[in-house]
């Protein structure tokens, strides 16, 4: 995806709020390799992922691009841990790569914006409300409309599954629920009793997987499910403190907890979450997501580096907006202030003038480039300036401009004098 | 070259310098892939590069990482000319990739922050004044002591030999001056022996490559140096403007007309120009250069666009400044204020406590960890944060907190009362 000039800005425009907000929260700005030794990768990864990774052709060593922002942080928490305090809030803005056919919104460069809390040994659960305020609070900022924070514990599924009997297929039956939304509910009954789930059971597991109107009817329901397991009760004990951590910085209004959520199979251990633009959410699909890990770095260390963090995959997003229309493309500009000197004779003072709008906080062009003045007019309503200040003989003389509001026209009389 | 939290802010604030000055220029940030295919990658490069590039090994596709950003600019402006607006002036920060041996200052992954303006058909030279205007208004800001700016034109040198009779020779000769400041005046003048410069010639050539104290005597030396040949006449007339451009514009102070600066061999055609630290020149070298060039996209487009850059290799430039102390590591976090609650009862205060003075302007982090007091302390103390704010059952009662300056111990009493 390769954008222009205007486009560039708005994206520019959703990525800075994105570091703002991890900035403002604490969470420290890291900036890793893209390359990696091809085994250090994989090491967690799936033949899946082994198929779409870019491999790099570069003498002995077996090099890959990385596929997503994971790995980089797991290494270099193992590498610098020494460095670093704990809890470990960071942030990372950057690209990742895959493989895959091209298709519409996937692309093989895109942007991810991870903000992670890791801790050594142990991470406190309130970390977990943090990460999801992190989420609506950029949401707000982006202004894309209301969105839907929806949250479980995976707990809850394998210790439900445990419960009845099923832990065996709890794989199968979580992956199952993952894609509930996206079959018809006969497909759905049918995979259930495919899997071991007997026709008394069914009903329970619709409840399980219903959420009610509240957050407060949905934990009561699950309290009442009768279920008797450990890992439930941990999972569902795990899931009210982070609801009542976020109503304590009320920061729930935009979040329902919702037992389907699933978010993969194999990385996440507790809470998860996954966000959606209301009314846009089978257009857009998930915007923000992410969850609790037992473990970033088994890999690589035998010290236990628990963690619970958030992505934003923001070029997809990017792309799925733009598609909707929720992005338009208009005609911007990083300029705020195009200066138009007639002539060589104007520039001096054109400069002069350019540095004092500039030390003003204003983004300030000087188009020096000779052209008919007709054309330099278009040149300004083309790239989309706010101002335009035409500087000729006189305007040197007596110091006096005129700054064309370009979308307007109105001209505002200005005394700049020269020092 | 990956850094550690505190390292990472100073090499973000020299980044964020060069993104701040560019925009403030009107210069339009792009993003441009890192994966190319290896023909439009090579196409104009030797085979030095060729050596150097990361292949990629994926499909059918020959693809390769690209080693600068001049061939990603090409295709951006090749691609996107009907939406461009000419003179483009365009901002590249961004990462590339040589497979160079590992060595002291040289990193596989490197960033490098490119400002061009490009022209279609023609470009006025004024804008080589104005991007050796922005290393300097850049280098201000960075605040790594003096430095100086060395210019000249190539036209210069190739119009020098020309006149000589040396025209076939051009290359070489021209390679020696570039190397001129690392060998010895008699190793010097026997390579120009060797390269058919006569003992005549010799006292000429010095005089020519050597610049005087003043850069209106260097252009007075060169004026008077009795060379008849056009484009010497040419480049010494864009010289002329060049530094008259920067007079007008105040920013000459640290510019020194040197006619022995080239800037590699085969891109440049007009003004060229490099940066060193003062009493650095040796230990760091060239930390921002670059220079005009006829043609961006020869090959790629039978469309002409003239153009001209700069260029800072901001991690060579970094690793530089660490190796001699200039930048030191630390500590130092993006946290201003650290909010210590005592336990969960105190969260909720201390979360809206936090979103009180982010609304201010500062960065807040809650830590909710439980550790002992002593160990968050210590927390606060390695992680380098400016405040403390302990809360515990009183202030969550009083509204009364103290913000504890953790550099000189001083305690300030504040009253945030509760909404």
């Amino acid at each position: 995806m390769e954008l222009s000039p205007s486009e560039q800005l708005e994206f520019d425009r959703l990525k800075n709020i994105v570091r703002e907000e991890h900035l403002k929260r604490g969470f420290q700005p890291i900036d890793t390799p893209l390359i990696y030794r091809s085994d250090v990768l994989l090491a967690k990864a799936g033949g899946e992922t082994e198929k779409q990774i870019y491999k790099i052709d570069k003498g002995d060593n077996d090099l890959s691009l990385r596929f997503d922002l994971t790995v980089p942080l797991a290494r270099y928490v193992v590498d610098k841990q020494g460095e670093l305090s704990f809890p470990f809030k960071v942030s990372q803005v950057a690209k990742s790569y895959r493989g895959e056919r091209a298709q519409f919104g996937r692309y093989r460069e895109f942007y991810q914006c991870d903000a992670d809390v890791v801790g050594r040994g142990h991470l406190d659960i309130s970390y977990d409300a943090e990460v999801i305020t992190l989420i609506g609070a950029i949401y707000d900022r982006f202004d894309l409309g209301n969105f839907t924070i929806r949250i479980s514990n995976r707990k809850l599924l394998s210790g439900f599954w445990q419960a009845l009997g099923l832990g065996e297929k709890s794989l199968e039956l979580t992956q199952l629920v993952d894609h509930v939304y996206k079959m018809g509910a006969e497909e759905f009954e049918k995979c259930l009793s495919d899997l071991g789930v007997s026709d008394d059971q069914k009903p329970l597991v619709q409840r399980f997987i219903t959420p009610e109107d509240t957050n407060e009817l949905t934990l009561e329901g699950l309290k009442t499910l009768g279920v008797d397991n450990a890992e439930f009760a941990s999972g569902l004990d795990e899931l009210t403190t982070v609801l009542d951590l976020l109503k304590a910085q009320n920061a729930d209004e935009r979040v329902k907890i919702d037992p389907s959520i699933v978010r993969g199979l194999d990385y996440y251990t507790g809470t998860v979450f996954e966000t959606t633009l209301d009314g846009r959410e089978k257009e857009v699909g998930s915007v923000a997501g992410g969850g609790r890990y037992d473990n970033l770095a088994n890999n690589y260390s035998s010290e236990t580096f628990p963690g619970v963090g958030v992505s934003i995959g923001l070029t997809r997003l990017f792309s799925a907006l733009k598609h909707a229309g929720v992005i338009v493309a208009s005609k911007q500009t990083v300029v705020d202030t195009l200066i138009l000197p007639f002539g060589p004779e104007q520039f001096a003072f054109s400069y002069w003038l350019a540095e004092q709008l500039r030390a003003q906080g204003e983004n300030v062009d000087v188009l020096t480039q000779q052209m008919k003045f007709a054309k330099k007019m278009a040149y300004a309503d083309r790239t989309g300036v706010k101002n335009v200040i035409v500087v000729g003989e006189s305007e040197v003389e007596t110091g006096q401009v005129k700054v064309k509001n370009m979308q307007t026209g109105e001209e505002q009389a200005k005394n700049v004098g020269q020092n």
